[in-house]
Order: structure tokens, then sequence, then C-alpha cells
């Protein structure tokens, strides 16, 4: 069973007076609970425990956390106005890596400015929540069909983290080019690395790979290096968070780390993302802050402590790879390769020409 | 309190009459159980669940686990060698990767052949295994001693597993240089890599060195990349389980993906090993035969399900890592460096010339 789009992640029920509905992935693959979230502060905690995690689909909840955070602000210009900056503030600060979760607040809140008058502002505000969770299916699409030739005759693919349909309100984004592949009948198996320490691969990755019945092994972290020197990858296909000007790319810790090994057996590694994971705004990697989580996801595994009592633990949630040992980008819009500064501005050139950006 | 010796992870209580005991690494850090052993099976369950692990301890335990094997065996020459031959082939199916286990096993077995008649026999055979307990101690303050050099001026350590008193008789093999370091008042810290599946680094190492008073900082295996990109490391220090001639060297699953990452980084990686460790049997690692763990080891920690059911693992519990990202080999008797045939010949040569290979 190959999804043709999302898996209901992360999804609007109802009108505008509505609610957010979200699979809480801190439970799978053990059970499938939906939250259904009415209020900011709701959405708001969902994406600071990863109840909703990856780029896209933080970017979608966050739309709607917005939208939730302005239902039922005052109409009045400066009413309303402090109430929308004060709901785009708090969502932006749940995570300080995504670039989507910021793309898309801010889009909804320009969607709102842009509106002549108090009731139009609201209305114009959900549309453009809405439009961001019906484009990300067919940006999903997009980003298979651009890439899953890269995959011709090397479907042998590693990936890191989880990017399928859990990461977006689509197909994913790494993963989507694997179930393109699944879906043209070409040859495609996933290695799995377990990403800890929230282990989105083994409990996130795996869940989806085998629901689709796409051939996938699981592998510690660690084992990826061996499994490359077995000959046992063609290449390694992985998210982002956020993209600079230059191609540097911030992703879930241990993606660097699977870059430099994959360069050492030549093993070429594509980031896929949608263009709204670049942030344009800053010239390389340097700039991308980078999200420190709590020791207890390290030192502790569904509520098993696995390190002694008062251990000093480094956590950061993200690492950079520099553009250099990125094979490719793919984006919905292509596949932007070599990865370089000038290869990104003539692409966002076409998309700012054709008002997509 | 930095150890001057070891830790009491396993030793010998008694006389030949007595009993093994070893502390249970699977129950760390939450709990101190220390087991008492008398009979082989229950020595090689020890070393299969890795309640007794890291080379140099599990060559003492095999020795004495060889020696509880033919305490009661019979005496007359057939017999005798009956439960030799079978006491030695048990124990050294119980792990195939680590080549002290072997090593510990045949010097029993050997000491035990060479001695004159049926009672010589078996007083031999348990000098033998009392004489590698108390080598061992003296053979990490040797390594302590022979690396600790090494440290100077660039004390911050990455290390990967544990390789400190619950790996040996002794301090340990890698850590011996942290260990010697810190007792000398070098300026010395460590980041552990925890080390999945088992999480050694998480459990044991953090338990030592914290005890140990010695600067630690937990991290996962897949941020180890981006600690060094970020300037904190000078180098890597892990210990080995196999060596062979040419210096291709087999340690705990994740070394390789480490010593890659350290090289980009211009970062030297140095095993710490005794000489037991090295079989010069073999040309070259694709000799060493790599252990396959259970998958479970893999999908759950501490009896918490992280995978699917039914979701498929490839679990190597070792990777080997070319000679040529290995920047020396640390033994009892100086440091190989370059890390080539000719210079582990050499080093092997003067060993042999004073008969303490």
């Amino acid at each position: 069973m190959i999804p043709e789009g999302g898996i209901g992640a992360v999804r609007w029920r109802g009108g505008p007076d509505g609610a957010l509905e979200l699979i809480d992935q801190t439970r799978l693959p053990l059970e499938t609970e939906v939250l259904t979230l009415r209020t900011l502060e709701g959405v708001r905690d969902a994406i600071c425990r990863l109840a909703v995690r990856g780029a896209p689909a933080i970017g979608v909840a966050a739309a709607f956390g917005l939208w939730l955070g302005i239902r039922d602000a005052p109409e009045d210009d400066v009413g309303f106005e402090e109430a929308l900056a004060r709901a785009a503030q708090r969502l932006e600060s749940a995570r300080p890596t995504a670039a989507n979760l910021a793309w898309a607040v801010r889009r909804v809140a320009a969607a709102a400015r842009a509106a002549p008058g108090a009731k139009e502002r609201k209305a114009a505000a959900f549309r453009a929540a809405l439009a961001i969770l019906e484009e990300d299916a067919a940006t999903c699409r997009a980003l298979g069909e651009q890439g899953v030739d890269l995959l011709r005759g090397r479907g042998r693919v590693m990936t890191h983290c989880n990017t399928g349909g859990l990461a977006a309100a689509g197909s994913g984004t790494a993963l989507a080019l694997v179930f393109e592949a699944a879906r043209r009948g070409l040859p495609v198996s996933v290695v799995a690395c377990e990403t800890r320490p929230l282990l989105q691969g083994a409990r996130l990755t795996m869940w989806e790979l085998m629901r689709a019945g796409v051939d996938a092994t699981l592998v510690c972290d660690n084992a990826a290096a061996s499994v490359m020197a077995e000959g046992k990858v063609d290449c390694v296909l992985v998210g982002a968070d956020r993209i600079a000007r230059n191609g540097d790319t911030a992703n879930k810790i241990g993606t660097y780390s699977l870059a430099i090994v994959a360069s050492a057996h030549g093993i070429p590694l594509y980031v896929v993302a949608p263009r709204s994971t670049f942030d344009l705004s800053i010239a390389d990697g340097s700039e991308i802050p980078i999200e420190q989580r709590s020791p207890e996801e390290v030192t502790q595994i569904g509520g098993v402590r696995i390190a002694p009592p008062r251990a000093r633990v480094h956590a950061p949630a993200f690492d950079v790879t520099p553009a250099r040992l990125i094979a490719g980008i793919v984006t919905e819009a292509g596949v932007i390769a070599p990865v370089g500064e000038a290869a990104i501005a003539a692409a966002f050139a076409g998309a700012k020409a054709r008002g997509a950006s």
C-alpha cells in the first residue's frame, strides 16, 4: 500500500471554527493516537514536544496554530495586530531551526495584514493556512517526480530521521522519492538509520515503510559506515530543516556524520526539500541557530534511564552539512546540482518569476 | 578518586576451589550487582549476554571459565584432554570477534598440556588463569604510561564504548591513558559517545568517569562529527577487539564511522590495546569474523520497544577500521606509529625476544 497522498499526520477538520488534528508521533509505532487541538498553545506544545515534527508538517501545524491564535482576536486594527504579532512570536519561538515554521507563520500573517478589513483579515488568514496544507501534498508529489530518476539503477537508499508522510501533509520529502520509485515499479529498498536520540528512523520511518510494503532494514546510526563499506548503499536521501543561500543544510543531528562517511565511500547524498525550507537571508550554515534539546531525551528512552544521574549531556537537535558534501538538492521545481550559491539563486529567480517562492 | 588499579569488574575469589566474581555490566549504572560463577557454562553465558565485556576482561573471564570447566575433569590423559578440548571449544565459540578470548583460552590450555602429570596439569591451568588476571593490571598501567604523552596539550578526548576498569582486570585500555593523565595532573576531559545499541558509553564510561571525577560529557554517537566540527576534540581514543597483521582493527560498531569523521577533521585516532589483541595469523581486517547480535538489542531498550514488531534489523557488534585511519596503536610496550605491517612485525619481534607475546 504505497501512499498516494499524505497519511493524515496533520490535517484540519471542519471550517474556520474547526480544529487541527495531529497523529501524536511520540506514541508511534506502539499506538496511533490522534490529537485534536483548538488553541495556539496546544499546537505550540505539540510542536515543542515533537508530537508533530518534520519541517513541512511543522509549517502546516504552525499555520493553523496562528489561525487558532487569532480566531477569537479583537477585530479592531490595534487589537488584531497585537494578537497577530503575539501569536506569531509564540509560534516562531517554538523551535528555532526549522525554516518552514517561520515561513508558514509569516505567510499567514502577511495574508491577514494584506486584507482590507476586520472580517476579511481573519478569512484571509484561514484561507492562507488551508492553502499551505493543500499545497504541501502537491509539493510532496512534485518532489517525488523531480527526484525519482536519481534512484534509477541505484535504488538501495540509506536515510536518516523521518521524511515521509509523517513529516508532511503530503507523502513527504526524501521518502516521497522512494514512494514514487515504488509506485513506478523501480527496484527500491531502504536502510533506515534509527536516529538517536528520539529514534524517528526506528519508530516512524520503519513504520511508514513497512506499512507501504517497501523493503526496509533498520540499523543503529553508528553502523551506517560499515553498511556502506559492504557496498550495500547506492545513495543517501535526507530532508532538511533550513538551507542557507550557499546550500549549507541544517538537518537532524547525524546528517553531517552521514554526509562525511557517504563522501568517504563515494556515495552521493541528496537533500530533498521544498523551496520553503531555504532561508535566502543567510549566507551560510554558520548563521543557522541550532536548537539544543533536553538532556533527558538522551539519558532516558521510553522512561528507562540509560545514563548515571546528573550525567552532563550535549544534545544538539540538528547539525549543519556543508554544501560541498551534498550532491544535489531536490526541490519541487527541479534538482539543484552542483550545489552552490549561483545555482540556488538561479532556481529562485525562476521561482520568483512564477510567483512561487 | 582516580582508580590506581582495577575496580573489580572481574576477579577470582579464593584458591583453586574458589569462584569467579563479575560486576554484572548489564545492570549498571542503576545497580551494582556482583555475580558469583562456579561453572564454565555460567561464565560462557555471562560472556554471551555481555554481563562481562571488554576484550581484556573477556580474556580473564574466559581463562577462569576454562579452569572451571576442567577443575572436576577426569585425571586420566584421554579424559582430561577430552574435557579440556570441549571446554576450550565452548568458550571460544561464545564470541567470535574478540582476540583476547581465544588467546586466553589457548594460553591456559597450553599451560595444562605442557605439565607432566594429572595433578600438575590442573595446577598449571589454574596458575595460568591467575597469571592472566594479575598481568592485566600491570598491562593496563603500562598502556597508560606508554600513551599518556599523546594527551599532553591535547587532553580533550573523544571515546567510544567502554575501555576503562570495567573492560579489564586493571584500569582499562583507552581510558587508562585518561586516568594516567588525570593522575599526573594534566588537563583532560572526555566526550563519551553513547555507543548504541547497548549503550556502554552512556551506561559504563560515564559511570566510571564520574566516579573518578574526570570531566565527562555524553553525546549520541551521531553527534560526534558536529562536536568535532566545533573544534572541541583533540584526539579520539578507542580500544580494540582484534587487530590484524597490517593494523586493521575490529572494535565496537561505530569505531569505523568515528575514524572517518575524525580523519575528515584532521583529528588523530589512537587504538589502545594490549598485544594479546593482535591476531598475527590474519593479513588484514577482511579476515576478521564480525559477530551479529540479536535484533532485540536494537529494537528494545531496557524492555521498551522502539521499532515496529517484525522490523528487519542489521545488528553487527563490530566494524573494521582500516589501518590508514589509525594514527597509532598504543601497546604496553610502546606506541606503534605509523601503523602498518612492518611496524607491527618489528614491535612483535622485540616482544618475542622478550618472551612476552
